[in-house]
C-alpha cells in the first residue's frame, strides 16, 4: 500500500522552512478508520479537509429514490472535503466513506486561516489547492456535458489509474453517470477494439 | 434591462473604505460587445474576470463531433471566467460569447493578488468569491450526475429566473444536457401537470 504523508506533501508544495511544516503537521491530527466507515454523512457539518495517507474514499450523494452517485474518489496524497460545508457552516448534502481501510490526516480549516495570516506563502498555497480544485469540477462538468461515455471512461483510468483495481464496476458507473451494463459494454468494445490492433 | 456596477458589486461584499473602492474600479476597465461577439476563444489565454454591467453572457465548448455544451450563463451581477486559463496561465478550452449587447468590468487577476497583500480582507473576499465557485460547480456536478431532466429544469428556473425570457431553448436545453425535443416534452408535461392544479 502506498503511503503519503501531509508532512511530504507540504514540503513539495509549500515554500516554508521546517518548523512551519512541523507546526502544521503537529496541529492536523490523523485519524485511521475501517472499510465502510463515514469522515461525513449527508445532514452533518464538514469540519476538515481530509489528506489520505494511506487508503481510499469515495464521496457521494443519494437521490431521492435512494441511488447512489460518486462525485469524487480520494486515493492517496487527494484531498477530499466538502468545502460549501466547511466554508459557508452547512449541513453537507453529501457523505465521505473509506472503500478501504484508510488513515487520513484532519486539515483544520480554520486553522488555515489563521496560518494565511502569519505566513504569507501560505495564501499562494491555499489559493493554489482552490484553484486546482476548481479546474477539476469544471473539467468534470465538461465531460458529463460533452464526453462520451467511452471517452469519460478512458479519461477515468488516465486520472485514477490504479482504481479500477480497487473498486466495484458499480462504481465506476456511478462515478461516470452511466449504467453498469453500459460500462460493462464500454469495456468489452475497448478489449475488441485493442485485440484487433 | 439591468444595471449593476462593479462599484454596488464590492460595496456591498467588501469590508473596505470607499477610496479602496474607487483605486480598484478606476483599475478595472469596462468592454462593450455586441450581440454574439466573444471575450473568450478556446486556444486563448483568459486574462480576466469578467463582471457583467449588462447583458447575458455564456461559457461553452465545444466537442470533437463540433456541438456546443454550455457550462454556465452569466446575466447581470454575475462573474465569468476561465479560472484554469487564468491561473494555471493555460490556453482556455472555452469561448466566452455575449448573448445580448453586453458591459463587462474586466476585473485584472494579478491586480486582486497585489491588492490581498496590501488589503487583508480582500484575502477573505477572493476566498468567498472562490468558495462559491466551487459551491456552484459541485452542485451542477451532483446534479448531471443524479437529478432527472425535469429536477434540472425547474431548478435552472430558479437560479436563472429571467434567463428562459432571453435564451433560444436550444440553448437552455444545451446547459441542461438534454436534447431540445426532451426539454419541449418536459416542459408540456409540466404546464399539463400545473393546469390539472
Amino acid at each position: 500500500m502506498n503511503n503519503f504523508t501531509l508532512s511530504t506533501f507540504l514540503t513539495s508544495n509549500l515554500q516554508v522552512d521546517e518548523t512551519t511544516i512541523s507546526l502544521i503537521v503537529d496541529h492536523c491530527k490523523t485519524k485511521t478508520i475501517g472499510q465502510g466507515d463515514y469522515l461525513l454523512r449527508q445532514g452533518e457539518y464538514c469540519k476538515h479537509s481530509f489528506f489520505v495517507e494511506t487508503g481510499l474514499l469515495r464521496q457521494y450523494s443519494i437521490d431521492a429514490k435512494g441511488k447512489e452517485h460518486i462525485l469524487h474518489f480520494a486515493p492517496e496524497s487527494w484531498i477530499l472535503t466538502d468545502r460549501e460545508s466547511v466554508y459557508f457552516n452547512q449541513p453537507s448534502n453529501y457523505f465521505i466513506q473509506a472503500l478501504e481501510p484508510t488513515r487520513v490526516a484532519l486539515i483544520d480549516e480554520q486553522f488555515i486561516e489563521q496560518l494565511s495570516e502569519k505566513v504569507p506563502s501560505f495564501i499562494d498555497f491555499n489559493n493554489k489547492l482552490l484553484h486546482n480544485h476548481i479546474r477539476h469540477l469544471q473539467n468534470r462538468i465538461n465531460q458529463l456535458l460533452s464526453a462520451t461515455a467511452e471517452e469519460r471512461y478512458l479519461d477515468f483510468i488516465k486520472m485514477y489509474p490504479d482504481i479500477l483495481l480497487r473498486v466495484p464496476q458499480i462504481m465506476v458507473a456511478s462515478y461516470l453517470g452511466i449504467t453498469p451494463e453500459s460500462l460493462s459494454r464500454i469495456r468489452k468494445e475497448l478489449a475488441y477494439k485493442n485485440f484487433k490492433k
